[in-house]
């Protein structure tokens, strides 16, 4: 099998690289309009040769988007018209207008709406690396709009990647993300922004900073390029999700100021519930990845 | 030179396992209310033998409070009635109300406030390890009310920790720990409740969560016993920067509901600075660890 992986970044390295080694595909195409990035992930091995849009997509039996969602918008139309046996899926943050822009395309059953959620804050090919997907979880947005052997074929990647697929619809998919994608993205940004303030007036102000502050505005180091647009798509979302947050902060504020101390510490107690969730999370990544030990995945 | 802990949780437990392991110190007294939590550590290792206040103040050359911040403003004036020659520091993140505390005390020169900048979100003696403190910064607040040696005395025992101390005013320290720290932890103890609210609605939410989001929420594991009076202590400055941070998750709010993707993108570039601090700690922490390999501490 051919793939053919659209936008050279972390994701689409990071997917390409595993699909090859792991003997899923045989042949890994790459297209990049950035031609720096195009050759340094030719040199770094993600790839097995670059080519433009049109041939690529010709070339291939599947098609990854590995592109900001902004873009996906502009280049899947162009890429379902190339379409014959080919096919495709994105691997996007927002899923709604996506499938909404080629709702009516007569190759729609050949697209696979899915989005691996895995990352990490770096970007470009040099951020990409074996292992990425290991022990996450993959959406599939609508499977029944797509062809079934489509989504299998999708599904079988996602094994291969030793992930573990969800199926769901793409509003509910949009809702869920905005909270446990989005919102911590926005939440480290603010924190960001709110201490490098501080700073120009306080010069040492990171010096105090240890690594629970690290921690939290890690994913502050994100870049505008794929964030912007993901905010802009899931607005609606996004913003009540937003509302939601300002909102416990302010009831932590409230309480604080009143020196409401039992209010506080039930605060706190409700929110180290987390750590219920944390833990099934990380039983449930070694569970996936047991699992796919022992499922054979092939070309 | 004999040290007397009082509270062996994280923090006390980890200070005293490398002070003993290190030769800083020969003998480890250990005082904690919870006579689980002390036999725990003497099990542990953590300590030589568990005392009550009392006899391990008088026991002891050097005593460290590693205890809750409203606990400290109990126990300290207690402590330093019993003071004769015996130099005590607190580890407390808060600092303003502590001092005032003892102000007018005899002995306060033999006090020494201080702050070293590091910890996790597990506590209790279970959670006490070796290089907890390793590289990290450690601040010593209103120096010139101390007596020297006994300031001496605690730089050296964190250089022995291998951390860097760096004097502030405690007023100062109050208002950058907001900043640093307070406000990190309140921003992951609201989000945890943010998405453990919708959890209710949509059971399966978390299956959607990545590394991104267990890095920003990791906080939120802290508990109420420790983080409660901190927050209440430091209410006139956490007010303040809780208010900073909400104008700024709003400035992102509006700018999504309007569209407005060059604000977005402005946003997310100024935020993306945090990459040179984050660079420059790493940097600094190990320059901190190499400086302490060169320096000889003893007891």
């Amino acid at each position: 099998m051919i793939l053919s992986v659209i936008g050279l970044g972390l994701i689409g390295g990071s997917i390409a690289l595993d699909l090859k080694k792991r003997g899923f595909v045989n042949k890994v195409i790459g297209v990049d309009n950035n031609t720096l990035n195009a050759h340094a992930a030719k040199k770094l091995g993600l790839i097995d040769e670059i080519q433009d849009l049109t041939t690529a997509v010709q070339a291939a039996d599947l098609v990854l988007l590995a592109i900001p969602v902004d873009a996906c918008l502009r280049v899947l139309p162009k890429i379902m018209d190339l379409v014959h046996h080919q096919i495709v899926s994105d691997l996007g943050s927002t899923k709604e207008q996506l499938i909404e822009s080629i709702a009516n395309h007569p190759k729609r059953s050949q697209f696979v709406p899915a989005h691996p959620m895995a990352g990490t804050e770096f970007s470009g090919p040099q951020a990409a690396h074996s292992g990425l997907f290991d022990g996450k979880c993959s959406i599939i947005c609508n499977p029944e709009d797509s062809d079934k052997k489509a989504v299998q074929l999708i599904s079988e990647m996602f094994h291969c990647l030793k992930m573990r697929c969800v199926f769901m619809d793409a509003e509910v998919h949009d809702r869920q993300t905005a909270y446990v994608s989005h919102l911590s993205h926005i939440s480290a940004f603010a924190l960001s922004l709110t201490v490098l303030h501080k700073e120009k007036a306080d010069k040492h102000i990171f010096e105090l900073a240890s690594g629970g502050f690290d921690s939290t505005v890690r994913l502050a180091k994100s870049s505008a390029e794929m964030w912007t647009p993901i905010f802009q798509q899931n607005k609606k979302n996004v913003g009540k999700v937003l509302q939601k947050y300002i909102d416990q902060l302010q009831q932590f504020k409230d309480l604080i100021e009143k020196d409401d101390l039992n209010g506080i510490n039930d605060l706190i107690f409700e929110a180290n519930d987390i750590r219920r969730v944390l833990d099934q999370k990380e039983k449930n990544e070694k569970e996936t990845i047991q699992q796919a030990s022992k499922i054979k995945t092939g070309a």
